[in-house]
């Protein structure tokens, strides 16, 4: 995620100014008057988000994944275990939470695959991927908010899901195509 | 992308009421209560958004890119040609003016891959992924306030911009692990 001298690059937007609209609880929302590289002005209508983590969690061959209701959609999905950032909190320490609270199990050793960022058209949100095929018992604790159940799956019933829409979400379908690929190159590789 | 009977699901959060905090030029923003499944109320910040359509274009085994700065990251950014629905419109036939428009590129034949959400814990966007292999010459034709520039790349200029953080996207990250699949098994699958 470089982004040294940005403001050197020919499509740089400058900003103008920024209107704060929205400061919630998960997000928040501004709209930024940028200076185009033309010369002209235009608006960017951005949300601000503090970042999230993802993991890929395998089980004796089997990928954990969570199904839960999300409101945006007005759908049920079935995705890996993920969460957003606390305020300060290191990204690994936060996947290793997510994990244990949402499967109840906690990876003995887990690491960083790639970060990539959601919607960049107009959100800020950076999602932190992790890998870990090491698991032990820990203890499931949800949100109070927060319902859902965990299954672990196995690359078919995956693929299943996805052909019948459960599994519908960017960092789900790139994790199950990131495990074919592990399996038939013995590599994770994003 | 099913969800029949989704009232039904021990999940599900109906809506209390919604306020709208913001209406703009690419997303809007609402702020829902909703009835949880213990019978508590809860708030879910929404960002609506029209959808979008992104599209694998495969030229003499090579796929186009487009590099451009993205100001919700403050950063450049190589991605593969994307952009959202006007109102109305067709994935079908947004993904095919997308194409054209950022990389002067017809698809003589373009075919669905996938539908996926971004952002799920917070936006309504779904992405429409479309692959074409057959591509002629047609005309770059950019909105006024877009600044871009396209190539085509081989799959190790891919993985180096992934390395390099250029390639930092959840869609592009995902065309090029479906691309890999693609060359290892010869079927492109989601």
């Amino acid at each position: 995620m470089s982004g040294s001298d940005v403001t050197k690059h020919p499509f740089y937007e400058k900003t103008v100014s920024s209107q704060p609209i929205f400061n919630g609880r998960m997000i928040s929302l501004q709209v930024d008057t940028v200076r185009l590289p033309n010369g002209e002005t235009a608006t960017r209508e951005i949300v601000r988000h503090p970042g999230a983590v993802a993991v890929i969690a395998m089980r004796d061959g089997r990928l954990l994944v969570v199904e839960q209701f999300r409101k945006a959609l007005e759908r049920v999905q079935v995705e890996i275990p993920a969460g957003k950032l606390e305020p300060g909190e290191d990204p690994l320490e936060a996947a290793r939470r997510e994990l244990e609270e949402e499967t109840g199990y906690r990876a003995k050793s887990i690491r960083h695959l790639r970060s990539f960022s959601t919607s960049p058209g107009f959100a800020e949100e950076v999602v932190h991927l992790y890998v870990t095929e090491e698991l032990e018992r820990g203890e499931v604790r949800l949100d109070e908010e927060e319902f859902l159940t965990c299954e672990a799956i196995g690359l078919d019933q995956a693929e299943a899901y996805i052909d019948e829409g459960k599994i519908c979400d960017a960092k789900t379908l790139l994790a199950v195509s990131l495990w074919r690929n592990r399996l038939l190159t013995g590599e994770w590789r994003a």
